[in-house]
């Protein structure tokens, strides 16, 4: 970028490049996270919950509506926490084959493309079936760990290995 | 963008168009704003100050940097009230030649373009001399009040409008 400046002066037909708008709008709103929940029904006790999202007051949700046609998937919902509303994908088969290929090619341009780098391992894990097999889980609940480090995490990604291999042992 | 479609089989060596990614990205985090603040010094009583800034985490900052190298312009510097980092021009004159011509060619697709006409249209008038004009400062003022509806202000315009029409007719 630091090649390309804007010359107001230049005269051009050029028209927004949507799949470069959409990821920089991500780069400032988009959210790419793993939440890890127990779940007693599951055998490893823990469910992995991949998810790409983004929120906007609801006055200016247009953008949301354009990025569910664009990506052509994806529930748009308000989020009660906040008083917004948010595009969300939790599908790992559709963030495998159409979300996150978007962000491996129009790449977002700060140290959160690093998240999008992740949950693609980590999806890629999964569709491997490796979210349902103790030792492999722990090295998803590793990948999830360096995700986001400024968001809130409900449990602790140390005390979901901590189970995991206590498990393990049993 | 209805009529673009992510489609992540069709093979193409096309990269990010950073003026749409400055876009997108602005149309999350940017700010388009005009704060008015009282000054005695001031025939008219009221400074008028427009502003496009664009905040993020400290540990995300590449954009910032990327943006004041696209536009050429504009400060970097901690937002004390956020723990943020802010990119900001202020400036009337970098505003209307470098910031704004931008996001009328490359336009923010949400209903935040509504700020960004309104503060050209500001900035035009400022350019005219309008802010030093009780009549016209008015006028100005009924311009502000429109943009950044769900914002906090200190000063609210119509106190401003009052004290204005008030010393009209003085």
């Amino acid at each position: 970028m630091t090649n390309l400046q804007w010359v107001p002066d230049a005269g051009s037909d050029e028209e927004t490049h949507v799949p470069s708008y959409i990821s920089g709008y991500f780069d400032g709103e988009g959210c790419f996270s793993v939440a890890l929940s127990p779940r007693s029904n599951l055998r490893v006790g823990w469910e992995v919950r991949p998810s790409v999202s983004v929120s906007q007051n609801g006055g200016r949700a247009e953008v949301l509506w354009e990025t569910q046609s664009y990506f052509g998937c994806g529930s748009i919902r308000p989020d009660r926490s906040d008083h917004t509303i948010k595009w969300e994908v939790r599908n790992c088969a559709l963030l495998r084959s159409t979300v996150l290929p978007h962000f491996r090619r129009y790449p977002l341009r700060s140290s959160k493309q690093e998240d999008v780098e992740l949950l693609t391992n980590i999806c890629d894990r999964m569709a491997g079936g490796d979210h349902l097999v103790p030792s492999s889980l722990i090295e998803i609940v590793e990948l999830a760990a360096l995700m986001n480090p400024s968001g809130i995490r409900r449990y602790q990604p140390a005390r979901i290995v901590h189970e995991l291999r206590t498990q393990m042992k049993a």
